[in-house]
């Protein structure tokens, strides 16, 4: 981005903090909330087709913050060779919405295997394979760190100091880091990683969403909206400003009673909150 | 411990693994079983009484290789100081139990707060008053770091690169650290640290259990027996031993099914994974 946006247009939609919605509604919804961002999902932008899409955001005026989702080939074999397939089309895409970036979660361990350092090895072999083809696109990937409750079935990328070391054998335009409040807050390294990938020119995207307790049944739907659980969103917040980053920020819930609620509830929820707990660290 | 023990001799029961039984009944299953060493909760110690305890593991020629817990001291105030308290209590226990070590879950952040920096700080302060007392009655802190699943309700001390930092202030003879692998087995820098915390001489316990999926409802409560979920006991068990631990290896599983099962099935299956999983590679 050239041009420095104040704060509190740097809110973005991430469309699975809508998860009921269609991309027509969740665009429409940005619209009717002053949302000048959203970040998209794969899913249901195939539903509505890629050219009708593209050509939906673009008309909204909408920017694209980033595609969810690239990513897992932590596998071997056919299953490799499918991933990196998907991968291609999923840089594809993210070139065609202008994305900011695309989102990487780079997968569990492979069925049946405990060989956690061979998997993570598998991610750099993918990486290998699919930066070129990404450079040539202008689309920069967003490793994600995950929490390390995903290490075993989402994502074996745990830390930020792993995905930046990772990242280090390519270019930064091209390989970032997500900052994910949800997946880093309980990292004691945190400040300095964060620092880093600043400094290094890697941070190529920052989402918000909370730590909350109990967690669900299912583990993957315990995030809550800035402020409802446990995280220090000023203090990440901070960090990030000052390592640099200026792109938007993505609040991505997955929750399934924020699923069911009114989306104009979630969202003037969201933006809310965002004012309080993010902007005014920005 | 001046004499090396056979691979097979080092296996000690985690009270915790038969929550159903009192400590009478737990030692007397070790010696159904042969197994050598006992680690013990405060809780059924009290129970029975700390002289009859003592004297019931002696005359049972159990070595005791730790004592669960102390810790939860990342609270202010008043409550601080009853932590402090009651902390000094567990070292007496630990001492008279002539434990390996008192193992430390350290807390989580205290209640309503989101100040992540300030619970560790206090970690810290807690480690400058209780030291002296342990060190005075030669007994051996393991600092647990615990899986970031757990560091907003239970231990702000996520990794052991963190628990290794905060340690370095204390005699290694009094401050060490726990490498439980349910809590550590995803960590990128788990080799590094592993290998650290032994160059130091800080490995005070090393406690085996496995990560299953899906959570359980309580995630406390979702750990499994080794084997039973994605963990690879041999490669972690061969960087504990190349750090030159020589010490016991407690087998600590919370997990309902396990506590509803017939202890002689549960330590039975216990002592055959521990023999193929772990002995081999100690």
């Amino acid at each position: 981005m050239s041009t420095v946006l104040p704060a509190a247009s740097r809110l973005s939609l991430n469309q699975k903090t809508v998860n009921a919605l269609g991309l027509v509604e969740a665009v429409e919804l940005c619209k009717r909330h002053d949302i000048e961002s959203i970040g998209l999902w794969r899913e249901p932008v195939a539903e509505l087709g890629l050219e009708t899409a593209v050509d939906l955001v673009r008309r909204a005026g909408l920017r694209v913050s980033s595609l969810c989702r690239g990513g897992w080939f932590t596998t071997t074999g056919e299953a490799f060779t499918e991933a990196l397939a998907e991968n291609r089309q999923a840089v594809d895409e993210a070139a065609a919405l202008g994305a900011d970036c695309l989102c990487l979660v780079v997968g569990g361990l492979p069925p049946g295997s405990k060989d956690l350092l061979g998997a993570r090895h598998q991610v750099a072999r993918a990486l290998d394979e699919l930066v070129p083809y990404a450079a040539e696109r202008g689309v920069m990937f967003a490793l994600e760190p995950m929490h390390p409750i995903f290490a075993a079935d989402r994502g074996v990328l745990s830390t930020l100091a792993q995905a930046l070391d990772l990242a280090r054998d390519y270019p930064a335009e091209t390989v970032g880091v997500m900052v994910d409040t949800y997946h880093v807050w309980w990292d004691p390294a945190l400040a300095d990683q964060v620092a880093r990938a600043g400094a290094e020119g890697r941070i190529a995207s920052y989402q918000v969403c909370d730590w909350v307790l109990p967690l669900a049944a299912d583990a993957l739907l315990s995030r809550g909206q800035p402020g409802d659980g446990f995280i220090d969103f000023p203090a990440i917040t901070r960090l990030v400003s000052e390592a640099g980053y200026r792109g938007d920020v993505e609040v991505e819930i997955f929750n399934a009673a924020v699923w069911a609620a009114d989306p104009d509830d979630t969202v003037t929820t969201m933006r809310r909150r965002f004012q309080e707990l993010v902007a005014p660290n920005l």
